[in-house]
């Protein structure tokens, strides 16, 4: 990949309304830019068509809108195509294609744009998924805040597991594929202008390998959840509630890592309620939880059988605390981080 | 449907920064006001498991960013329905799903949005599309615009023609499906607080009818464009160079009301330029000018033949002028009526 911007800077260096008139600056910005960056065709027309391969489609969108634009582990754009890679995987769909909508504001550097542009192309590149159509947005001067994108992804099942909360059953362990809470504090720390003892990078990444692992070997999977907004505490409400059961995790047995912990506490965060964006929560029966553990260390040795599936039920969610007490984890009520992903 | 808006508007009568935010404000607004209203699913999951008909799909997406929210024809609800059905319709494209994907600013009255939602659940069942899954951002005070919608479509195609800029060829007439001008000027009036004689509405409209009975009808489709940003001008100066064809209109034979003609010479726009919502251009060889032609009319009696390809070449687009001159009619450049759609 040619590493300059295609677009030249000396003449456009920031975005201008007319980006997104329909006029020669769009066309510009859609012939140098984004179709030879993207798998869009070099013909354009209103919509793209595409064979899929026979099956069940998923189908899923996301919009984007975290703040800082850049940051450690990641950027906008890396996170717009593993966020909506990683919502698909969640159904366990191979995910094929990308959406992209942009919609800028006027005065935007163009080679922040270029800089997003050529993150999500390494992404998709990554995630084995085409960003195949898409469409600009120009706002003014104050009515955006730089970059907001939204990618639509469409996934193909090729299974006959129904991987979705009503699959989810008592008994049922509860494993997460890796140490949680580290998105959420990079963003904090970049934002407050904080420094550790060691930078805090984002846990940003598709989990359509890992994904695409467990179902090869034949695991019987019946719900997989991103924890990303609302983080741990709120996807296993969202779950208990929706599949009627009572759930039971351990404080101990949740991996977090010492410097996340530590800035948890300085921030007054709890860590069960902060965003990740390459971290799940699998639901297997138990005759699977060994063998799914042992897939999911293999990318990540942090990966822990957390809890379980106690019975059916109204979706309480509960915690045996480190000192051996029990209390409710409760879905987040206000605002904990704005604008995290 | 019940008009009454879902949410408790003494409680919460503005958007709030946790009403994206993961907790139970976005659970209320999703389980209280989208689901309901939209076809997506009671039970949340990341991404929706669909079984589309057999064949090839159309995928597309657009976001809209329409300032102002409600005019005269529609509202930023309708149009994000319309808009991306119609770019699917340009394929030929039977529109089957809608995702959808919300960027509010935080003190957005609870109402519009209501109004807003509702608008696009109507929209939807005139196309007879589902809108199937969404996202709800929020973005502090000043850093948006009230709402930002993106909508991706998934459509199916039924038939065997490649209704798209390579298959245009010397020879093709050019039809209009209605008068042009009139969604930018209905934009336009209102933001600048014009009034004309007679209130000038947008075309805002979906195409979808009018392109299945050409297909149904058996007419050899070489193209179809819909007339947005940019409008005429732009739409004939992409497929010309697309196609590497010559394209000559005759500006006589454009069909443009009395009252947008005014508008645009009170404005000093040209009609040309000026965007519409729901008109497209249909490229098809002679032999299928005059049923085509006979079709459109039922639907809207100020269909016209505009002009023909005349030749390969380079992309030239030229008019025959009222008075007999003939003009180049080239790419917009700069910027001429900025957030239309």
């Amino acid at each position: 990949m040619d590493f300059s911007c295609p677009i030249p800077i000396a003449q456009y260096p920031k975005i201008l309304l007319a980006h997104g008139g329909g006029g020669k600056l769009m066309h510009q910005l859609i012939e140098q830019m984004f179709a030879p960056t993207f798998d869009a065709p070099a013909t354009q027309h209103d919509s793209i068509v595409l064979t899929p391969p026979p099956g069940a489609i998923a189908l899923t969108t996301d919009s984007y809108v975290i703040n800082p634009l850049f940051f450690p582990g990641g950027d906008i754009g890396s996170l717009a195509v593993y966020g909506t890679v990683n919502d698909l995987a969640m159904s366990g769909a191979r995910p094929l294609y990308l959406t992209v909508g942009f919609i800028l504001e006027e005065g935007l550097p163009m080679e922040t744009l270029w800089r997003v542009v050529q993150s999500m192309r390494q992404a998709a590149d990554r995630c084995g998924v085409k960003i195949v159509t898409g469409d600009t947005k120009v706002v003014d001067r104050g009515k955006g805040d730089g970059i907001f994108i939204n990618t639509a992804g469409v996934g193909v099942v090729e299974h006959s597991q129904a991987i979705a909360p009503p699959s989810v059953r008592p008994g049922d362990v509860l494993i997460v594929n890796g140490d949680l809470g580290r998105h959420g504090i990079a963003i904090m720390a970049v934002r407050e202008g904080l420094e550790f003892e060691t930078e805090i990078e984002s846990d940003s990444a598709p989990a359509i390998r890992e994904v695409s692992a467990l179902l090869d070997a034949g695991i019987e999977i019946h719900c997989l959840r991103d924890l990303t907004r609302g983080g741990l505490a709120s996807a296993l409400n969202e779950i208990a509630s929706a599949a009627a059961v009572d759930i039971a995790i351990d404080e101990r047995s949740i991996p977090i890592r010492e410097d996340v912990q530590a800035a948890c506490e300085i921030l007054g965060f709890d860590p069960l309620y902060v965003a990740n964006e390459g971290r799940f929560v699998a639901f297997v029966p138990e005759e699977f939880a060994q063998k799914t553990l042992d897939i999911l260390q293999r990318n990540d040795p942090r990966s822990r059988a957390i809890g379980r599936v106690t019975a059916t039920g109204k979706g309480l969610v509960t915690m045996q605390s480190k000192i051996g007490a029990s209390r409710i984890v409760d879905v987040l009520s206000g605002e904990q981080l704005p604008r995290i992903c």
